[in-house]
């Protein structure tokens, strides 16, 4: 298995030099490259010996408690290996190459037709996945599952029905309260002082750069090589301070996860995240409930004004708290606030699901999209490329990832909650810009344990109950609430 | 083998990272890393079907002459790489750990004795690996043709005898005449200009950016992962101008060679450069015969005095020519002189001869090595580490690896003799800045061929005749004799 990770971690390594340091002239070459690779992990796990090693290993009774998690998991992961037939692994990945260069070309013309055929071939493939993985009561219960493990239907139902009763009400009040200002974001600030600014806030966190880097790309993102080199990277936007900062807590969040994984499971499942949910789970905590609050701006903002006291002159931290906190409906999910957010996932999730129940068809997908949107946020997109061309994750075929978008921030509200019940100095901690009990709970309740439990198991281990949309709920309502002036 | 290529170039990219980006703290995994993909391809190269095909290949009448060539070429690799058991792999590769380990601590404490256990560990090894590869007239030659591919004592005593009778006197009368001021050179020179002038200079030489890229290392050097995406690397003194100088202009003639290699060939012995002796002679003919040439700095000076007005504005082109060229016995090999470099290689050559012809132990290394220094330089290192601890070459067991750099600037020699004559018009050409018909006769004679020819050949195919120590040596009497008005 660390051999297994030896190559997909040098696989991961390249990823990350594709999206950093990639000459323009290699990218065709690096592709290639990157799929010998990912061929070479996959033959070593499902060719190898593998299987003759689980049956041992499993009449073995000398292994510890950890040990067997880790063989039962193995094999959890080698018998779902197992069902792709090397025929439908290649079929499925031309079929991505041929969408996702489509998807940029329609995006670039705004035509949504030529992206369209390439959609529904994926759908039909994907359809074939659910069977030959196999489910229980809905077929997109099983490439949930390849998303967020346990994951189904039943339970997200409830989530969004959560969503639609009670967060769109609720932003339907905020709409008609007196908006607040975000206008001083839209500056101009310098990239270096940005950059400066970030590598500051990350190591405030306790991201260890003796561990990990950060490097520029055009999408911020994080990989994990192993847990000693975490590496995340930002974009930077001399018009717009916020995105800088939310990219580096949002990055550093997830990075404080790989970083605190256990390094003596080292390419076993116990060195892994538990799922995208719980991944999320800790970049959102950081970002949102974290670096969002009135907690962490009174630690950090002079530090900012310093930075640009020009652009900050008249703004006052509660300013500053208050406009990055600006809730309005916009188009694009990447943009959105912390409440509609979930607007944008929940029409996506509705969209998958009526999908994998043959309802919709891909050349439906936009006159469908666009009803969501007007229906839920109340707008129009006015091209493709800002409605339903703007995520490239189904032109990679990724079907049953976006809940866990939501699921991260639900779980994250709940453990952050837990958090300070658990600490109760927590708020007067982040206050004076120390992070350091939040970090060791994160690392004790959640980190060390790699995937030892479900997502499910480790939420009610930690808050003594399973996923509960109302912590997330209490949680925005006691925010915007105070924000907006609604009480 | 195109497989084994991506392979090969994964771990050179880890390589790549490993000098320029990686956290100090993953040193140590990074090292576990490399060591499981250079197993992964040496297991498919040996492991796999390629005896079969190459069976089937070489009774196959239909190839095409290269076709024939990378087949006869891979056949040889292929019964090299087969006399190696897995065993000693293992045993030479901790060896290797131990003795590098021990080699930092030895130069850390300028205590030869640390090291020396370790070398005679690794001499022994390496005399086993000459018995096992095989060799004729002289153990040493297993070795060599491991670096350059058919190199001989023989022929490597005819080049080094000529050093000593002809050069060593040379630069005796050097040493007797006028001494030329270089003092200008160590001055503060800014970072970033430095930086910017290096790309500058890599651009004007032919180096495609689209196609490869210059980063910051500790050592200088260069890494082809493909022909579309070579990569330099330079260290910057800002107190020294010549250091960035030397290692840009080196560096990107290595690196056009890299780029200039067939495209179709990847992964085939055709798209990979002859030996390290050409490759070194690709680096050495630009940094030497045309970075360090009065042409060159007539097209090139006026833009870096205007970079750096302050500091050379008493300098003319033709003082900054001599101050570069001065010549003048020194210690530390790397930073030697065009002349008294051969004088470094030659000692070692020939402490390497006498260890593999069991005359000399790794714990007489010292005083041979500081005898030898006072015989050919007169000068007597004042600590290890500046004498015989100097480089890092045998703690890694490379031994018949130092001749190749001697190799590659005589060729260089011999070549750009032969490309003067080629191209009248080139000596114009470099004075104002164009380099296009330079580097297209390389292109041509050299790059293109990839491993078609054997060293010897391609030089008897380029200029008529195998190599000739007499070019080197009128090239650098040509030149000294008149930077030191010795006639």
């Amino acid at each position: 298995m660390q051999r297994i990770a030896d190559v997909t971690s040098a696989a991961a390594a390249l990823s990350w030099d594709q999206e950093t340091y990639l000459p323009s002239g290699a990218a065709g070459f690096r592709a290639g490259q990157l799929s010998t690779l990912m061929g070479i992990s996959h033959e070593m796990f499902i060719g190898g010996k593998t299987n003759e090693l689980l049956s041992d290993l499993k009449t073995n009774k000398s292994l510890s408690d950890k040990e067997q998690k880790n063989v039962e998991l193995i094999e959890e992961e080698y018998k779902k290996q197992n069902k792709y037939a090397t025929a439908f692994v290649e079929q499925m990945s031309q079929a991505v190459s041929a969408a996702f260069n489509a998807w940029q070309q329609a995006r670039k013309e705004n035509k949504y037709e030529i992206f369209s055929p390439h959609l529904e071939k994926l759908i039909s493939l994907k359809k074939q996945e659910c069977d030959l993985l196999g489910y229980e009561s809905h077929p997109y219960n099983a490439l949930l599952d390849l998303h967020e493990r346990k994951a189904t239907v039943a339970d997200l139902d409830v989530l969004f029905s959560n969503v639609k009763k009670e967060l769109v009400p609720f932003v339907k009040q905020i709409a008609n309260a007196k908006q607040v200002n975000n206008e001083f974001f839209f500056q101009h600030f310098d990239k270096n002082k940005q950059w400066d600014l970030g590598i500051d806030l990350l190591r405030q966190m306790g991201f260890d750069f003796n561990r990990g880097r950060q490097d520029i790309s055009m999408h911020p993102f994080t990989t994990g090589l192993s847990q000693n080199d975490v590496r995340v990277t930002t974009r930077i936007n001399e018009n717009d301070l916020a995105e800088m900062i939310w990219s580096c807590i949002h990055e550093g969040g997830h990075a404080l996860y790989e970083q605190g994984l256990p390094s003596d499971q080292y390419g076993m499942p116990l060195g892994e995240a538990v799922s995208l949910g719980i991944h999320e789970s800790q970049s959102r905590l950081w970002e949102n409930n974290v670096g969002r609050s009135l907690a962490y701006w009174k630690a950090n903002f002079k530090r900012v004004q310093d930075i640009f006291p020009e652009q900050l002159k008249k703004i006052t931290a509660a300013d500053f708290y208050q406009g990055m906190n600006r809730v309005e409906p916009s188009l694009i999910r990447t943009n959105a606030d912390e409440l509609t957010y979930h607007f944008h996932i929940m029409i996506r999730y509705e969209i998958e699901k009526a999908i994998f129940e043959d309802k919709l068809k891909a050349k439906e997908l936009p006159d469908y999209w666009n009803a969501k949107y007007k229906e839920y946020l109340d707008i129009e997109p006015p091209t493709y490329t800002q409605g339903v061309l703007q995520d490239v994750h189904w032109s990679h075929g990724s079907f049953g990832y976006f809940p866990t978008y939501s699921l991260g921030s639900f779980y994250a509200a709940q453990f952050f909650e837990q958090a300070k019940k658990d600490i109760p100095q927590l708020q007067e901690q982040i206050e004076s810009g120390d992070f350091s009990l939040l970090l060791n709970w994160l690392r004790k309740n959640i980190h060390i344990h790699g995937k030892y439990y479900t997502a499910s198991e480790l939420c009610e281990r930690i808050t003594g109950e399973k996923l509960n949309f109302k912590h997330f709920l209490t949680y925005a309502k006691n925010k915007f609430g105070t924000i907006y002036d609604l009480r």
